[in-house]
């Protein structure tokens, strides 16, 4: 058996912890994630603090095959997290010639003052890899298996464009979704337990809704490398919702990007 | 000095981690705690498994006053929460008498039957106490400093309106937030790292926003127990980013709740 590669995210910042910003990324870098076969496996958000983002940086690089993280790499002195890579890989850290280049042409071409706080940007842990920002220009970076993103997430997002080809896959697993409107778990629970326990191999959730009195009800998902057994588990579930009195509605999804 | 009031979220369920949803409930439990003046300084997320829930939420109660779980209390056979709970305190888990007589009532006033596997949501931990859910009746409960409310968003935050009466506050942080449209984080790096030397006891951040070319800016906001405080920061702030060319947008919010 071949070693379950697997990916955690670290998400950085305290507007996340406040409650004043609602995290996007962790969704973003799944979906990516999940193209190339690899499940995430934990996330965790932590404040704007050295000691809190090593901790968390060191404990998840250990356990999972890569780790993300979004936030805190921009010019102002509250974005601390290429110093608390450096810190967690032990390492030290410098200004990296390529992105003091990338960043001195970028500032001079939109006429704007490259100064010692933009020039932050250019640090990187020893040994770190750039990671392209076709968005805003200045760099996220790879240290070992730990890939730092930017926080915004259209940025976030672009970035992960220079990742794919640093990646080792597994396998890609398919998904259904077999939707059953006006029906609560507890109409499908027993049923649905015996489905689960017949394809061990596969994942079978269950995931209410409740939108209000008159908009509920459940979806049934089932996730499986092979496609065969996908569609044996799609039947049962469809008869499973029709015998629970409902009209069984069936999104097939890849990648688990169906919704 | 008294001890941190201090709080984590623990969010169980695989749907989160393969990017099929997109949470809500971090946000919407750390807003409600700021009104009590209670920081969240950890969020993580973990799959259904008991091993995996176990650990985090062991690792969080230990460190921080509260803990807040949400997902995985329903009457599927992937809801395994209440179990996990129990085994992370090392308590038998029971049905509990007053979870059995609401829900066997709410199923007869809707001539719905109470099976078994709805059964199953009464199920507690020993020395549990229930948290009301005014939205469909099936509880949480308090298990020691862990309350355990539900995934779907608008049940986990019925849920919280039986929860503040059993903490005790924290001190209540003020904020302020003022925006510079187009500018850059390293227009205002300088002076803003100075703003926030000058007062140790807040914290100043900033926050860039990226919708496009044509509208992104940096929003900088500052959170201080003091209102006199806030104000002579507010102050400088709005000077540093009329300095920086940009006309300052004041928003005065208060317990985090400004966005």
């Amino acid at each position: 058996m071949t070693k379950q590669i697997s990916a955690a995210i670290c998400l950085i910042g305290d507007e996340l912890l406040s409650g004043r910003t609602r995290d996007i990324n962790a969704q973003t870098i799944a979906k990516f994630l999940a193209a190339y076969g690899i499940p995430v496996r934990e996330v965790r958000i932590v404040p704007d603090e050295t000691d809190r983002i090593v901790e968390a940086v060191n404990a998840l690089r250990a356990q999972y095959t890569y780790v993300f993280t979004t936030g805190g790499i921009g010019p102002t002195h509250d974005d601390i997290t290429a110093d608390a890579i450096a810190a967690a890989f032990n390492v030290e850290i410098d200004e990296h010639p390529d992105a003091i280049a990338l960043l001195s042409a970028r500032y001079a071409a939109i006429d704007t003052p490259f100064t010692p706080a933009r020039r932050r940007m250019a640090r990187v842990p020893e040994g770190a890899s750039l990671i392209a920002n076709p968005v805003s220009g200045a760099p996220g970076f790879q240290t070992g298996n730990v890939f730092t993103l930017a926080g915004v997430p259209k940025i976030a997002e672009g970035m992960l464009s220079d990742i794919g080809h640093r990646m080792q896959g597994g396998s890609v697993i398919k998904s259904i979704t077999v939707r059953g409107a006006g029906l609560r778990e507890g109409d499908i629970a027993e049923a649905l337990g015996e489905v689960a326990e017949s394809y061990p191999s596969a994942s079978v959730g269950s995931y209410p809704w409740f939108h209000s009195i008159s908009d509920h009800g459940v979806a049934l998902v089932a996730r499986a490398a092979k496609i065969e057994m996908l569609d044996e588990i799609s039947e049962r579930l469809e008869t499973l919702i029709r015998d629970a009195g409902a009209e069984p509605i069936l999104v097939k999804g890849e990648n688990n990007r169906m919704d």
